[in-house]
């Protein structure tokens, strides 16, 4: 129904603005940038296979991330991009050490675990208890107090499959919130079921929070198949007691740092389209969909607009953000990426005119969310009869949250746009070791950067005042 | 074409023949027995559920294989079948300890690996060496003398997928005989592309061989994605060193066993219709699908049997092999539990009228090969008509090799029958941990159940001599 009534509104839309006497319109200049995108002629695919292939995994503060952003920034300078620099920034990094687990009784058995980013080693020797089940986080919160002593708090919750995420918001709070919950209650470890819509003995692991400057337990993801394991047996009547052990450290003076590239604008270099990605993944698998494509596709589609004939009106900048995965023990807690670009270009932020984020993995965009004032423009109306050939359809409400990277700069007041990629299989691979090149579809990764290099290019030549009100809705026709 | 020909014989098979002074037919029987299955009524799924759950991995000469096969003989007894026992045999067993391994060099990276199976362990401080790349096994035997001298060999070959597992019996002998060709050519260790058809971050351990009574240098699979990863940084150009680390170890006085368990024949009881499975799995997986289902589909079609108003005329007895998985040192260099069986019942061996063996997954049987002497029989063709119906074509050779556990019985003499089931997906989490319980399909089991409760009823209280000379088949019609 949704799709119908979207559809429907298109032959209402304008024809093309002609600009003959310039040359090729926006509109058209937008079609050649996203068929050469299509045509598999962008640098998306060799920057994520290098990018993945040379540096591997690349956790916050890590001599690999520290490296790869070195790379990206020579292969930025190279590309002809301006203004390439690199902004460290400290933090404190945590490295995940030797981890294991078994179900010790009623007859031994390995359990495949991942620690949580964050998530203290536990003792020298291991810890051992009883396995307490709870099927949601709201029922571990609804245990008493020292109900959990000397035992391990499992939230056993799944993940529902959905295409815009929404699966993954209702289920990270236990991750987020678990490890503290259960210590509350006298719990010497917390396990979750993966937060993940895969059925393979791969954990997932991903940040779980700090309170008070430390994670109070050591905290510890089971693959489905093994937190099915333990339900199973726990369902056959028998206690199950499980060994957990992690050698997980924290580095408290580690760096971090994002890269910054320019095409400059011609005419307002001071307004600036922002597009951002990141180059820190977790550490198990090559950040290949989480975000090597990302940054892939973002750089991609910068680069096929810095291959036109003449720049455009305004400048695109590409930030790759250092240290997007992981919480922090010490105020604002996250997102230090983001927040040192906001530190370090507060200034210029009144020029940002639009920003943007693509983190979601490499399947195709299927809908794209504007600005609350650009809704109804002809910016609007010209991007979509540019996209919705290849499959994008107008969001019905503005964009909000454009994502971990670029939120601090939209909660500054930058408006934000996004492109909604597909994430029905996502959160198949999502912070595993299996988020390798091998996912990433060379098909849907140029989808991405015909949409990106099309929007960006129409907002940075153009003229849209993304900040201004929201238009008004005309009155519904009666019907 | 294969198909069209094997559905076109169909119409000149002859009608079922009525028994109907004596009460239903052998058929009819046989229907019921399918159709029984078929509606879910047998125990094969709970049987593999909690085989798996209770037990876990049940690697051979293990505590948890010995308390799976005591589960199973009290299990039959409970289900009512006679002469349940187990039978023990003294074997090598092989440990896994703690294994790990990194690339080094250029730029430091996790790998995932398992050893294989008897695979030596690295010296305490594991070992590190220039990796030296070969596309195929072939290519490594044709290196000269020494020219591995310090350094790792990596047969990067891919397993093809195919229907009937000729991909694997291609792709298998680079394990099998890899380690000792690496190692008579100087090389400290032995890694290959796993032996399987995904793309996950998952190895597939397997057996390697003994040479002289051990395996020369410690040997690994690497998950696709990891063999990718070096075959990647290999082509920019770099050189790749890679660390390997193994604890595994073995238990030279170590014990497995056979269970058995009889339908005793109402008419001939000495004459005995064999089936076949393997309660040992690899010790990282729950062996849900290797062999588990294999057990469960065996006793499940057994079991229908059993609970029919009267006996077959025959014996059933249903054989849960252990020690299916691993090679030994010494001679028969393996399928232990296979030669015990001969061994301890070689006086019965004249009496065994037809073996069969279930051990490729849980996937759909597609196909049904006979001995020679049967396949133009009544038999044969009372057996199609019931079978086809579920999707089972008829084989155009007779059946030879039926399995690993079945193989020194049938090498013995004894007539052996295939259900071939189809391998397409086999090999995805084969010999992997993810070869967990999720991995079954109840639809496939249960088709599976009543294409073996079928034939094996058919088998059992008929009179056909399977060891007979192959009938003549008649002349071609023209046309």
């Amino acid at each position: 129904m949704l799709v119908v009534l979207a559809l429907s509104a298109l032959p209402v839309l304008a024809a093309p603005a002609a600009r003959r006497d310039k040359g090729p319109s926006d509109e058209e200049i937008a079609v050649e940038l996203r068929d050469t995108a299509l045509g598999g002629e962008s640098i998306a695919y060799d920057w994520v296979s290098e990018l993945t292939t040379r540096f591997g995994p690349r956790p916050a503060g890590s001599d690999n991330e520290r490296q790869a952003a070195e790379w990206a920034a020579e292969r930025l300078k190279t590309l002809g991009f301006t203004n390439v620099h690199i902004e460290s920034f400290p933090l404190t990094a945590w490295v995940r050490g030797t981890e294991s687990a078994q179900i010790i009784a009623p007859v031994a058995q390995p359990l495949v675990v991942a620690a949580l980013g964050e998530s203290p080693p536990t003792p020298a020797g291991g810890l051992e208890g009883e396995v307490v089940i709870f099927p949601t986080l709201e029922d571990l919160k609804a245990a008493p107090p020292a109900s959990l002593t000397g035992r391990i708090a499992f939230v056993a919750a799944r993940m529902v499959r959905t295409q815009d995420g929404a699966g993954y918001g209702a289920a990270v709070a236990a991750r987020s919130e678990g490890p503290a919950e259960a210590a509350k209650r006298g719990a010497i470890a917390f396990v979750l079921r993966s937060v993940g819509t895969d059925s393979t003995r791969i954990p997932h692991t991903g940040t779980t929070l700090y309170v008070d400057g430390r994670v109070p337990v050591p905290a510890f993801a089971l693959s489905a198949p093994d937190a099915d394991q333990v339900e199973r047996l726990a369902a056959l009547g028998e206690k199950v007691r499980i060994r957990l052990f992690s050698t997980a450290s924290y580095v408290p003076n580690a760096h971090s740092q994002n890269v910054i590239a320019d095409i400059r604008g011609s005419a307002h270099p001071e307004e600036v389209v922002l597009l951002g990605a990141h180059l820190d993944s977790w550490d198990q698998g090559t950040g290949a969909i989480d975000d090597g494509t990302g940054t892939a596709i973002i750089t991609a589609a910068a680069q096929l607009i810095r291959e036109l004939p003449r720049p455009p009106r305004r400048t695109v900048r590409v930030v790759l953000f250092g240290s997007e995965e992981v919480a922090q023990p010490a105020a604002p807690y996250g997102a230090f990426g983001g927040h040192s670009y906001v530190d370090n270009h507060k200034a210029e932020l009144p020029g940002h005119i639009l920003a943007g984020e693509s983190d979601f993995g490499t399947d195709r965009i299927y809908r794209v969310a504007l600005p609350a004032a650009a809704m109804k423009s002809d910016f609007a109306k010209t991007l979509l009869r540019v996209l919705q050939p290849i499959g994008v359809l107008p969001a019905r409400e503005a964009a909000r949250n454009s994502g971990t990277d670029v939120g601090p700069t939209v909660d500054a007041g930058v408006p934000a746009f996004e492109l909604y990629q597909d994430g029905s299989h996502y959160f198949d691979v999502h912070h595993t070791p299996d988020d390798t090149l091998d996912k990433v579809d060379r098909e849907q990764l140029e989808q991405n950067v015909a949409a990106w290099a099309a929007l960006v290019w129409l907002a940075a030549d153009g003229d849209v005042d993304f900040r201004g009100p929201a238009q008004p809705t005309p009155p519904a026709a009666a019907h």
